[in-house]
C-alpha cells in the first residue's frame, strides 16, 4: 500500500508567492517519493488579520455568520494558489473548500465542531493521483451554511482528514523545528524533542508552550494518529506526537513550561464555612472569568485567605466580581499580583517515578526561588513564582532534569 | 403586492469601506420603502486585479478551475461586508454565494453559462424580510464546482435573479449617471437618455459605448426585464432601458458612440474571383482575430481591394497570418493603419425614418470629415473616419441629431 501522508502549513508558511512555490516544491516531493498527499493549507500570513479588520471597521460586533463568510475566503484564496503553484510544478492538483471536501460541521458559527467528513470527493481525487489541497479552518452545514473552526482550525481540519482518509501520519509543517524541552530564546540548551506523548503534548499546551492548540491533538489522541510537527523551512525531522509506549525512553520529565500570562488574587480573612468558596467561585465563573490554581491554606481559626489566578487581561472583571460578592461575603481586603509566572515540569513518567515534586522544589529552593502556589496534576507539577525569576526557575528546572540530553 | 428590486453594485460603487457603508444606506432605504430587495455585488475596487496578479505571479496560465476558486472570493468578501454594514443599521441581512443561492451553471471555468437558479432558499429569505445580498459573476456546478461567469458577470448575476424571482426591475448602480446621447467627456452637452430600447443599447455597447455589456442587457432583452442603469453616489434617476413601446418619443436617432480601439486592414490586388474571401477570412478567424466591417469594391478589373477593421490589439496576429496566406493567394502589398475611429449613429427610429444615413453623410462632409468605410445595420449607421477627427465628428453628429435635446 501506498503511504498517504495528510499535511498542514500554517499561515507563515504560505506567507507570500515565493513561499507558497516553496511549499509546492516540498508537496511535489511526496509525490516524488511515491506518497500520496493530501494538503490542508491556513490563508495567506496577514490576510486574516486584513480581513478582520475590514469587519471591525464596520461593526464592532459583526455577525458570526458573516464573519465565517468572510474569514473563510482567506483559507480559499491560499489553496487556490498553492494549487496553481503545484500544477506549474507539472503536476496534477486540485484544490477544495471545506464544504466541497464534505467537512460537514455543527451551526456553532465562528467555533463549529465538526461532525462528519464526507470524504467520496477527495478519496475520488487521490485515486486519480491528484495532489489534493484543502483550505483550512472551515466547513459547511447541512444547509450549505459556511463555518469556521476557531483558533487552531486548521491543524484540526488536516487531524481529522487524517481520520477520515486513515492517513498515515498527519503532518503540522511551522515555523518552528518542533516541540522542545522549552523555550528555545529562555534556555538555549533547550533541546528538540523527538517524541511525545498526546497526553505530554496536551499538557504542555495547557501550562503554557505555544506551537500547538491543544483540540488537535485530542483529535489525533482519540483516534490515534501520529501526529508530526516539524518546520517548512527545513527537511529536518520534528516531534513526534504518539500514543504512551513501551518503546519510548522513560524519562520522569519531558519538558520545562512556563506562563507569564497570569495574574493571583488573594481574598484575606474570608469566613471559613462550607459554601464559601463555592459562592466565589460560582460568581467569578458567571462572569466569564476563566481562574486557573486555586489555593486555600486549614485555618486555626474561623478565616482563612483563599488565593487564585485568572489571565491577567480578565483581572479587572474578576475583582469588580469579587467587590459586588463583598457586601453579601464577610472578608478583608484584595490583594492582587500581576507580577506572578507558572513554572511547570510535564512527563508522562511521572507516573512511575517519585519525588519529582520534591526535587523541583529543592532545586528552586537551592536557587534562591521562592515558591507561592503549587498545583499537580497527574503528568505535571507547576508552582507560581515571581516573574522575575521566571527565565532563571526554566534554566535551573531544564539542567536539574537533565533535559539537555533528552532524545 | 410589494414591489421586488433586484439591483447590483459594481466595484467602485464598494471600493471601501465607507462606500460599502454608503451603499448599506441606501439599500436600507428601499426597505424602508416597503419594497423588497436583492442586491448582488461586485468584488471591492481593486481587489480583482490583486487577485489575477497573485495568481500570474505564480504561473503565466494558471488554471481556469482554480481561477475561479481563487477571483470568486472577491465578491464572496464583498457580500459579506455588505452584510455586515446592513445588520449594523439594524435591519436583518444575509450573504449568499453564488452556490448558496442556488446560481447552477456549467462547467466551463472563467466563462460559465447560467444554466438556471435555484431559488427556493432566496425566496424563503425574501419572505422572512431579509435584505438578500448576493456574490456577483459567480455560480456553482452541480458537482460543486465554483465557477465565474466572465465579465460583466455581475450585471448577469442581477438580471437572472431579476428573471427568477420575478422582480419589477433590475438596477444596475455603476458610477456614471445613466446612457449618455454620446461620451459626456467629449461632447458637454452630451444628455443622459431617460429611456432606451434594448435593442438600442445593445447596438451602442457593440459600438463603442462602454457602460454596460451586451450579454446581460441581451437575456434581460429575452425576458424583457426592465434594467435601471443610475448612479450610486447620486439619488437622480439614471435611464430605463426597456421594451420598444409607442409611448416611447419617436427619435431617429437616440446616440452617436466612438470606438478607437481598432485598425483597419487592406490587402491590395487580390484576385478578384469566388471564394478568395472566404479563404482569407476563414484562416484570419481560425487565428483567433476578430473581423469587424469588410469593405470590398466592385472591381472592373479581375483584381480587387480588401479591407477590413481589427481591434488594435490584434493587428500583429492578423498581419501574420495574411503573410502566410500571401503564399498561397494572390495580392499585393499590404497595407494597416492604426489610426482610424469608428463613429456610429443608433437609434431604433431608422428604421422608419428614410434619409438618416444621407444625413449622417452630409453632415460629416460639410465639416471636412473624409469617410473611410461605411457600414450599416437596421438601427445603426457606422462610418471609419481618421482617429484625429474622431471628437469633432462626434459634437457634428450630436448638434445635427439634435441629441442635446433629447429626453
Amino acid at each position: 500500500m501506498k503511504k498517504l501522508v495528510v499535511q498542514k502549513f500554517g499561515g507563515s508558511s504560505v506567507a507570500n508567492i515565493d513561499r507558497i512555490k516553496e511549499v509546492a516544491k516540498r508537496v511535489v516531493s511526496y509525490k516524488k517519493h511515491h506518497q500520496d498527499v493530501v494538503t490542508v493549507v491556513s490563508a495567506l500570513g496577514d490576510t486574516t488579520n486584513e480581513l478582520e479588520e475590514l469587519a471591525f471597521s464596520i461593526s464592532k460586533t459583526p455577525p458570526d455568520r458573516e464573519m465565517d463568510m468572510l474569514m473563510s475566503t482567506g483559507e480559499q484564496i491560499s489553496c487556490a494558489l498553492l494549487a496553481m503553484a503545484v500544477k506549474k510544478l507539472g503536476h496534477d492538483a486540485i484544490s477544495f473548500t471545506g464544504g466541497q471536501v464534505g467537512i460537514k460541521t455543527d451551526k456553532s458559527h465562528t467555533k463549529a465542531k465538526i461532525i462528519k467528513i464526507d470524504a467520496k470527493r477527495i478519496k475520488k481525487a487521490i485515486k486519480e493521483r491528484k495532489i489534493v489541497i484543502v483550505a483550512g479552518f472551515q466547513g459547511i452545514t447541512d444547509d450549505l451554511e459556511i463555518t469556521t473552526l476557531g483558533r487552531g482550525g486548521s491543524d484540526l481540519t488536516a487531524v481529522a482528514l487524517a481520520k477520515a482518509l486513515d492517513a498515515d501520519v498527519c503532518e503540522i509543517y511551522t515555523d518552528v523545528k518542533g516541540i522542545y524541552t522549552t523555550d528555545p530564546r529562555v534556555e538555549k540548551k533547550a533541546k528538540k524533542i523527538s517524541k511525545i506523548t498526546y497526553e505530554e503534548m496536551l499538557e504542555m499546551a495547557a501550562l503554557g508552550a505555544q506551537v500547538m492548540q491543544s483540540r488537535s491533538i485530542e483529535v489525533a489522541k482519540k483516534y490515534n494518529i501520529p501526529m508530526h510537527v516539524r518546520s517548512s523551512f527545513s527537511k529536518e525531522e520534528g516531534t513526534m506526537i504518539i500514543k504512551d509506549n513501551e518503546k519510548m525512553e522513560s524519562v520522569s520529565v519531558r519538558g520545562v513550561t512556563c506562563n507569564k500570562s497570569e495574574a493571583k488574587v488573594t481574598i484575606c480573612n474570608v469566613e471559613d464555612k462550607p459554601g464559601v468558596a463555592a459562592k466565589i467561585f460560582t460568581e467569578i465563573s458567571k462572569s466569564g472569568v476563566n481562574v486557573d490554581t486555586i489555593v486555600q491554606n486549614v485555618s486555626h481559626t474561623r478565616r482563612t485567605d483563599i488565593s487564585f489566578t485568572v489571565p491577567i487581561v480578565e483581572l479587572a472583571k474578576a475583582r469588580k466580581t469579587i467587590k459586588i460578592l463583598s457586601k453579601k461575603i464577610k472578608m478583608d481586603n484584595v490583594l492582587s499580583d500581576k507580577d506572578i509566572a507558572r513554572i511547570s515540569i510535564v512527563g508522562s513518567g511521572m507516573r512511575s517515578h517519585k519525588g519529582i515534586a520534591a526535587k523541583m522544589f529543592q532545586a528552586l529552593a537551592d536557587n534562591k526561588v521562592n515558591i507561592d502556589m503549587i498545583t499537580t496534576s497527574e503528568i505535571s507539577v507547576s508552582c507560581i513564582i515571581n516573574r522575575k525569576l521566571a527565565d532563571k526557575a526554566v534554566r535551573v528546572l531544564h539542567k536539574e532534569f537533565n533535559l539537555e540530553r533528552i532524545k
